[in-house]
């Protein structure tokens, strides 16, 4: 794989793209968010509600090593519903986690206010990692009672679900220090509503998917003054495919549009 | 500026990046047509109805650069109606175009089967350049009276529209060889389905819009293998902004998806 920028650019070994991403230490309340997402170069996020279908074999080898940087990988309940999710990491980025003071395998999370999930699904099953379900207070509770033996349950917010309240659990509960959020949009849009996201990893498929389709976020438009300013951190490139990492500035502190 | 790709990358005049495009000899019956967009990370192509407000003052001045390989610049009449349009470039370009055997000024088309377009618009009175409106048997002989003093009209398809039948039009009846598309989607949707993008331009601009927005392609979503692939020509970078220019390869003779 090619590494465009940072110059001087060079060939990389894939593993070693995204090996140690150099996260910085999280806010003290929150944990620090990077995302994650693929699409198409006209932004398609998903094709017949599945991401897994976009990106290539290189662009689910990178995912697997982003992972291997976070404490917990967090998805919304609509992911979890439309397409087969497992967020473990290979055995042989196992003993690399744990030398680095991380658990051998991330913590899987899944957001949804209702804790209406399809629990028959192997997500909740697998032996390979434990669950969270984020919820919220609306949830009935004969729900998280079937959902207990399967995962741990995390109830945050007053009246409703709040989703800056369930990371700031996250982090002083369950000590998730590096979360790394997979989608999907609605999801998406919860945190840049709420001002979460600290990095985003993009992958940039080359095709057109032509059109009606969900795009990476599913929110109300912005106002340009609030729109959150990236900045570009690295471009590496496999086979006319990209794969972007930005930072995410505050769009309070950008400087204006022109 | 700096190019990222091809390599090795190196610092470049801005006015330098797509100056000369080397384009292709077009085919035979139709002009050889590249699509230039801006859009936000998350694929919005439109704020508030205007691409103009999402790229920077470079992404406009390469726009421009671009322009000046072209014989006409194409937009569809929703562009024409929500935005102030002069696809004209600056003189400075005249003198390099002649030498390369083009007109001064590139051509202005408008693509509208119905021919309803806001007359009054700056666009239809500019001594700068000349307009042609492409247009489709359904639209009344009214109408087309009225915009004949202001552009030269011309009708393609038996019955309804046809985009592909105006393309040979503009080859065969005015010499059109680079055609230059700058959108909207709707129009964007239209090549893409009739198969005559040849390649494509796009700058991304480092932010997030939100949700709710026009995209690239405003059409239905294509299967998998009807999804034109991409390749990769070039990468340029200035403060975040990535220009990328692909060559659109045909769906059919793509590599099966992963």
């Amino acid at each position: 794989m090619q590494r465009l920028y940072p110059l001087p650019s060079t060939e990389v070994p894939l593993d070693q793209v995204y090996r140690d991403l150099g996260w910085p230490e999280p806010p003290p309340d929150r944990p620090f968010v990077a995302l994650n997402m693929v699409t198409t170069v006209d932004g398609a996020a998903a094709l017949d509600h599945q991401a897994q279908p976009i990106g290539s074999a290189t662009d689910h080898r990178l995912m697997r090593c982003i992972r291997a940087n976070a404490d917990a990988v967090m998805i919304g309940a609509g992911t979890l519903r439309a397409e087969s999710v497992d967020p473990s990491v290979p055995a042989a980025f196992e003993v690399e986690r744990v030398q680095r003071g991380l658990q051998p395998q991330p913590l899987a999370i899944v957001v949804s206010a209702s804790a209406e999930l399809p629990l028959q699904r192997s997500f909740f099953h697998s032996p390979r990692f434990q669950r969270v379900v984020l919820t919220g207070p609306e949830a009935p509770e004969d729900r998280l009672r079937r959902l207990r033996p399967l995962a741990q349950v995390v109830v945050a917010g007053t009246g409703a679900f709040d989703l800056a309240a369930g990371l700031r659990r996250l982090r002083q509960q369950l000590g998730v220090r590096w979360l790394l959020a997979e989608g999907g949009p609605t999801l998406n849009a919860a945190l840049l509503a709420a001002e979460l996201l600290d990095e985003l990893f993009w992958t940039v498929a080359p095709r057109l998917a032509g059109g009606q389709a969900p795009t990476m976020v599913a929110g109300p438009l912005l106002p340009a003054e609030r729109q959150p300013r990236l900045i570009l951190r690295s471009v590496h490139l496999q086979d006319s495919e990209l794969y972007l990492r930005y930072q995410v500035g505050s769009a309070h502190h950008a400087p204006p549009a022109e």
